[in-house]
């Protein structure tokens, strides 16, 4: 029955988790795949709470210029979303109207706002530091969870338009970063195996954007900046990734000159989790009804 | 100090609780409004906790097809947002890049996608309630919060572009659905009476387009099929609507045709509170400092 990614969506489907909205990737989710996301979400805060980490959120949408600095237009240009919307008159509307009734395309009648949509939840996070001058001795840790958009669709439930991505961004200098990434491997995987999910560790590439792209993604790969935490989850597919750990070295303390308290750039590095991938992992290996999961994975999400 | 719009947004900045991003109505919030964010809402849930509804989640996007049929572009095109991506080449890509280097316009690059954003929280309901077929004996109550969008900029900080809307959806017969928001006016207001925070219920209208919207307007008003718990917030300006109370007659049944277990077009009803406006009247009226509000109002928000 949970052969495919088609077939464990219509799982889902027919157990009434998901509701299928006609647009792949964008689904309506049920109580009770909502008080999985929330319990995975509290048992990472539970997990970070003695750090200290700097709770923000954002919003699902954020500034174009903010995207265009932060680089993403050049290396995922393709995964992007920009708002737009209607500026005409009233003649405008009544066109747009028509249009509409006889199923014609009517999106030139829509402009670029200054908004896109967020498409990794610490996205926001560097412009807000950037903005406080030289970070303070020690760096920062910020904690922040925002739905983000990736323009993938697909009918793998596991890689939906729209998500929730939570993450502790660590940023500073070069050693501690170092640090905060090998320790969250650690903590990371001990996390998942509370779970009674199954596993493996890879090095890994972000989806980079045409031929200069694949040359990044190899680089970032063998240089071993990014590592997920991938869960089989649609039977017959490769595992999905529900967790990365990834060293951006000063790659946005470049972009957005944040600098350490002695004056160097900073580099970063995130740990990142999304919510719904983590849910489907614990649907997928422990089944729909949750009051029959193993009493250990119910006492870790919520004790 | 807090005399206009202007000076609380900035007395909000001032205190760390919002960060502005450059985009008017676009903000991160910080873990104390965050919490005060969750604190209604969970409060929402414990009020209604033993009327049965069934809880739903949406992500901040809806197919476009949904808004089309939805009548959400007919009355307020101008406040809704449409997604658009990138589907060029690397030569694209390259002139993407070259013109945002430059300051130049891109925007035509991007081309409608099929999604657009959540306009309200019950606008992916209807289609999904329709989907099921007829209603139950006794209709529908469904428990739905969303991320929603509004292009609206302003420097109101109770005018967000993005910002989350809970909401109860009746759906069924004429009857309940009198009850069911005649009900929840009387509850809707003795949960603000908690708060201890001071309010008007007003008859109102939505924001419709054009002269034809003003005509929709008024008779929305003398109708009086909406209402709204208004809180003065920014000082100097008309208060904020913090809580509306929705009666939409057969507007919704009709569009996707919801019919009752006997056949007839369902009537709908909906009591939708605004997450961040309803925690900005808090911060507004009971201070900055969380651990400083009356004890009452306190026990309401943390049992």
């Amino acid at each position: 029955m949970l052969d495919t990614a088609e077939t464990f969506l219509e799982a889902l489907s027919a157990n009434g988790l998901v509701f299928p909205t006609g647009v792949d990737g964008i689904y309506g989710l049920d109580g009770r795949f909502e008080t999985v996301v929330q319990a995975v979400d509290d048992f990472i805060t539970r997990e970070g709470q003695d750090d200290g980490a700097e709770r923000v959120r954002f919003p699902p949408a954020m500034p174009v210029r903010q995207l265009e600095r932060g680089g993403y237009l050049k290396s995922f240009p393709h995964l992007a979303g920009t708002v737009h919307c209607f500026d005409g008159d009233e003649r405008d509307h009544r066109d747009m109207l028509r249009r509409i009734e006889a199923g014609e395309d009517w999106s030139d009648r829509q402009s670029a706002s200054d908004i896109a949509l967020t498409p990794a939840a610490c996205y926001p996070v560097y412009p807000m530091l950037a903005a406080r001058g030289a970070l303070p001795d020690g760096g920062a840790l910020i904690d922040v969870l925002s739905w983000c958009f990736r323009h993938e669709p697909s009918i793998q439930p596991t890689r939906l338009q729209t998500f929730r991505m939570r993450e502790y961004l660590r940023v500073g200098a070069p050693e501690p970063i170092v640090d905060f990434r090998h320790d969250w491997l650690r903590r990371g995987t001990a996390m998942i195996e509370r779970l009674a999910l199954p596993y493996r560790i890879e090095a890994a590439n972000d989806a980079f954007f045409g031929r200069v792209g694949q040359f990044m993604a190899d680089n970032q790969k063998s240089q071993e900046l990014k590592f997920e935490l991938q869960i089989p989850i649609n039977a017959g597919e490769p595992p999905t990734a529900c967790m990365s750990f990834n060293h951006h070295l000063e790659h946005f303390g470049d972009l957005w000159e944040i600098r350490t308290a002695d004056g160097a750039l900073a580099h970063s590095a995130c740990i990142a989790w999304g919510l719904e991938r983590m849910a489907l992992a614990l649907f997928r290996h422990h089944g729909f009804d949750i009051g029959q999961w193993p009493a250990g994975v119910r006492a870790a999400l919520w004790p």
